[in-house]
């Protein structure tokens, strides 16, 4: 399952209380160059690493998106995915607007999810809420977040972020119902769903 | 949406339950000629017809869907349909397997969910427990049910009815889930679904 979102509309917020769940997600932390924020803990939050290093991973093809957001680097490793796909987890990745196209390419399975905040308003207070940014980089963020929102429609489902608990439950409910979708079992499952008799 | 089952597995009392709950389903009442069970009201159940009645209908083009069943005739009226998507409300049809795939071609926003039984045991208790057939009605309805079982491959969504109160949650998820896809909303939907700041 992949969640997108403009910075801001509470996506990190929504992951986090999502790991909370019975579902039994397993996150997948992203690489990034970017700094960590107070409070941030390496392999929890990101795997920080240098330019250089990430710029190696890129050339090895050890991502399986990865993208430039305001001047830093952020990445999915394949190892990482791979292995949490082989182990049978629910995957909840968190990307980019751009990352989240290009993982449906290679993971035709996944469930992409586009995060919105409830108006532009409220994610220019949000931002500002932080205290971590300056308004330069604030007014930057909302900049780029229009443009992300027109990548919405590429995705699968549409969740607003009006209120965190109606929105962690929405996606309760697709994950719920994409796990009863037909295509989801192999023929031999739905005729052998009922025993034969 | 549209539900489908083998009889006996409890599509009636599930469509009766989706109906107490507060998403507002309207159920879409179909035409039989089988005649009414103890209990049974006409338009609240079926609309009981007779058979002359029921092929001057087909003629007219009358029925979205209809199909012989145990050798009684059931359809769903076109008419009752449109007006009841018209006036924008969620639909609950319950259909026979054929007549679900017959829906979806002409409404392909149409959801489809495929009811199962437990088990062939359990669909044999439930249809004995019923107490309103022989024993030879019984054993050629889990004859049609193991044929119709093949159906459930072309449908969207596989629900076990094991258990009456989580067959309906996850109906629910599934109601819900389908809502904010972004299939359900206009292009011009999800731009604005942001004012513009």
């Amino acid at each position: 399952m992949v969640i997108s979102a403009p910075s801001g509309a509470g996506k990190t917020t929504i992951c986090k209380r999502l790991l909370q769940t019975s579902f039994s997600f397993t996150y997948s932390v992203s690489f990034t160059t970017r700094p960590p924020r107070k409070n941030e803990i390496e392999g929890v939050d990101y795997y920080f690493v240098s330019r250089e290093e990430f710029e190696r991973l890129i050339k090895e093809g050890g991502f399986v998106e990865w993208a430039e957001v305001h001047g830093e680097l952020y990445g999915t490793s394949k190892k990482l995915l791979e292995e949490t796909i082989k182990a049978k987890k629910n995957v909840l990745l968190e990307v980019d607007v751009r990352g989240g196209t290009k993982i449906k390419e290679n993971y035709p399975e996944a469930v992409l999810i586009f995060l919105l905040p409830p108006s532009w308003e409220e994610l220019e207070r949000r931002l500002k809420g932080r205290g971590t940014e300056e308004e330069k980089k604030i007014q930057k963020r909302i900049e780029r977040a229009k443009e992300e929102v027109k990548y919405a429609s590429r995705y699968d489902y549409l969740v607003i972020n009006d209120d965190v608990n109606r929105a962690v439950e929405d996606i309760l409910s697709i994950v719920k119902a994409e796990a009863l979708r037909v295509k989801r079992f192999s023929k031999e499952e739905v005729e052998n769903f009922l025993s034969p008799g």
